[in-house]
């Protein structure tokens, strides 16, 4: 069978959790768990070692250990592709390579997060990145971590690099999304990818091939039902199930970690643990406790909505 | 005939800019033809002394002056609605007085723009600011200007008052738009309207009434056309007016402050000066040459798109 | 006796709050004592319809209610200086006019603070304001209050222009200042005053000529006296004094507007109400308590420490 | 001969730049340049592995090396301190421990920096980390590149604990720098040092121990005099050198990233190169110029001004 990038890449890319034990090595248990909860759940990929995976607080051999059991686990039957999103240029590579061997499809970068940089420096960097990177790079809009914007601008001329395969925008601002789509309208093969929940179904509605929304990690089902109910401009539908995406990220998300919510979501189901690497820190059991309370509420295991 | 305010208010209301004399003063022609473009291209409302109609430049007896004449002007075509954004609250009441007295609507009202605040000082600026206007209340989320956010916890407790119509939001984040949306679902009187031009389509889908789009006063129709697709559903043709929305941003907006855009174009067609208040300044030459350009490639007085 | 404005301006010149009656009207009594007790405690100047004197919340019946009598009630015995900060220009030009008249010696002013301009939008500001003053011109660095910065450079093209007086500087960043004071090394007139209290003395032994020190409303007789001790180089007195500067603001400022503090403590003091314009409200009974245990730790109508 | 941490750590304890080779692998004979010219300049410790030192951007092997060699090379004449701010917690821990084997005496952390947490997250960290260091740990607040502060409550909270040494404060923000100073006034042992060339001898006349001012690097004879100065409180040499301090940041640092700069300066003194790490760029050839042409001005080899 034939494996390999769609291009444009469409639908619900999950943005995936990393499941850990006690001592934050990998769980692989749990990991297996969550791969078959979210294929299950009809999600058309899996993106592991972005915000929402921790990747920034693994050390490398946790990281790797996930690329290789996730491409494992998930085979062919969707593909996985892989942040690399580093503070040293040589690491970023090193982790692309490692995803090539194991038959990750993709990787995805963020700006490097520890110095303010221009656009110039931005645009020679991931110049730089795409020629060296083994597989298709997807740039990554993450204001919210790296306090960097990729403009507008700056993505429509890597977007003409061959190698660059599309853009997540996770800037939660449709004004930019907007831009970046007028300005990438010709490259019908690059795809746009939006990062939160509660802006999938506009952004595809208005053009977007998709989102990474963080929620599918403990509800696919509701965000591929919400995708493609956009993408087939099903308003009825769209408006009616956002309504439950708006309710579970209320419900769930309450600080400013999202991932912190989803943890405690899925330890909930008896997915995985709750467990998470510093600074982070698990809900309060009061936290917990409104989390559960929404939960029975819902059944994110059979159904949509 | 019964002239009183829709509620919800829907459609285009356009944030009208304020033509000027070199003198800083009103100038009344301009106003006039300024209006007739704006019901001629089917506009479904006008908001005068926002950001757009730079308020907080202006003298009060020129704020008073275009209440009068933008009221005199409108008759009962459209409803007019006024801006009351004030760092005095006095100035405030007098402001919305005047705007009763001369058949305005309603007014809008911003936080106070100069101390920095808590979200409890806000609602209650606001419980009292509806209490003492004698016309209905919009609240208004501007937080490029004011430097602070109405969270949507406190929309939802202001909707609760009975003097308070709505909400415009010119926040750009559409994932506030959604949690303030889900916040005030059971006020079907409640008026959500958005502010910048290239979200007013996806608003609409998503729910919201209509939008005050500051490039309608350039291109009514355009906007006008725009909502009209959105709020029956015809997303084929959402997607083909967006695109001309998108191009116009980009070529009118050449800086942090749009309404140098608006005024500019609206010098090139003849219909008002180009004159701004301190500290903003015209467009340069070959800004003004730029948008010269674009303007010959579309016909902003007599189709859509 | 000939009263005229230092050039340069040293010592502290307070920012004066404004005391007001229940009714938010200029309360002459409270304003008589206020006067009396800063002159008492040494101050070198007043400067009124600062930030600290929340003038963009007053009407402009009440602003020039405050300008006429101050400026009587300190006739020759300290220049009285005044802000002019406004949105609308001819009202800032028209509040220079009115000091003018009554007396003042100078006038400030920050950028307008709701459009964001660059910095050539501001020089071109700022020297159309000292052409058109008849007072000397202070500038007003006030970057959290007008979410703009005026740049070293800025300055330095501004202090070229004869009616320009000199900087008030409250971004907080020392870095600037050094920066500052490197620009504007050969102007010899050219006053540098700092706001916050806690930088007055470092300020002042790292070339600054005085400061504006908030909280020499409630305790002018510290912040003389820190003043005189870094203008005569006694380090030892420095560290001493600076001490009570610390603990008076860690107890005194319980927000981020320390103009509420001041306030509080002026009330408890007898000087002047607690009254303030909207959206700020007066401390909770909590903060009046901590503010009022402190003060009975210090005397700050006979002492300076 | 006894080599133990001072306690508290005072004087210009230089950030020092990573000398690398074009493949960017330290570069042994700059870094042996480099540390003689420090030693030789009278600077009083060495800081490896902070911003200066491009720390996120170097692979651990490149980390190691340098904390080896800095170590072997200063032996017992200069402390070496390094950083080992990390985004995953068991490398910083790794790095803590290579510090201790290589005989580096204490150790600098800054909080995580890629996920927004709480003080309470942050002080649950450091109190973890400052057990888990087998060095005395010295907290850093570097709020430009991590986008979080430690509180001046937090850090007095962390300074109860036995093996927290001090704090490196780069906020730029001396009022910070006042409320922490008062928060700790009774530690004795407890150091504060900060991070900017130009806040150096006046955080030192207020009170401060010493700093790490990256432009030691170039001319650490003139940083070694400045504090010699401000300790001695000879105000009128500090102005004078202060004039200095001032003069060579403007003249050396023309970009956001300071480290720019001082590399540019290094390798026109022939002591290291110009390379730096991805996405960081070496001068354009126009900004080098201006960096020589000033350099030929001063004589950073052997004078202090």
């Amino acid at each position: 069978m034939d494996h390999k990038l769609p291009r444009p890449l469409r639908g619900v890319i999950t943005a995936m959790v990393t499941p850990l034990d006690p001592d934050l090595n990998l769980d692989e248990k749990g990991l297996e768990r969550l791969v078959e909860h979210l294929i299950a759940g009809g999600v058309h990929g899996i993106f592991i070692l972005g915000t929402t995976g921790e990747a920034p607080s693994l050390p490398y051999d946790v990281r790797f250990a996930l690329i290789e059991q996730t491409c494992k686990l998930a085979g062919t039957r969707v593909p996985v592709i892989v942040g690399i999103t580093d503070t040293s240029h040589k690491d970023a590579i090193r982790t692309a390579a490692k995803s090539y061997e194991c038959g990750a499809l993709a990787v995805v970068a963020a700006p490097p997060y520890y110095f303010q940089v221009g656009q110039a420096d931005l645009l020679h960097y991931f110049k730089r990145l795409a020629l060296e990177s083994p597989l298709p790079l997807f740039l990554y809009n993450a204001p919210l971590n790296t306090h960097l914007w990729l403009e507008a601008e700056t993505v429509m001329q890597l977007a003409a690099e061959s190698n660059v395969a599309g853009l997540k925008d996770s800037g939660l601002k449709m004004g930019y999304f907007h831009a970046v789509r007028e300005a990438v309208r010709d490259r019908s093969e690059f795809s746009l990818l939006v990062g939160p929940d509660d802006l999938l179904a506009e952004a595809v509605l208005m053009g977007a091939h998709g989102g990474m929304a963080g929620g599918s990690n403990v509800w696919p089902r509701l965000f591929v039902a919400l995708y493609e109910a956009a993408a087939a401009a099903d308003l009825n539908r769209v408006v009616a199930l956002q309504q439950h995406a708006v309710q579970f990220d209320g419900a769930v998300y309450r600080s400013a970690n999202p991932l912190r919510g989803i943890k405690c979501a899925l330890s909930l189901l008896g997915i995985c643990s709750n467990d998470l690497t510093p600074p982070l820190q698990p809900y309060s059991q009061q936290e917990r406790d409104l989390v559960e309370k929404y939960l029975r509420t819902v059944d994110v295991l059979k159904n949509p909505a």
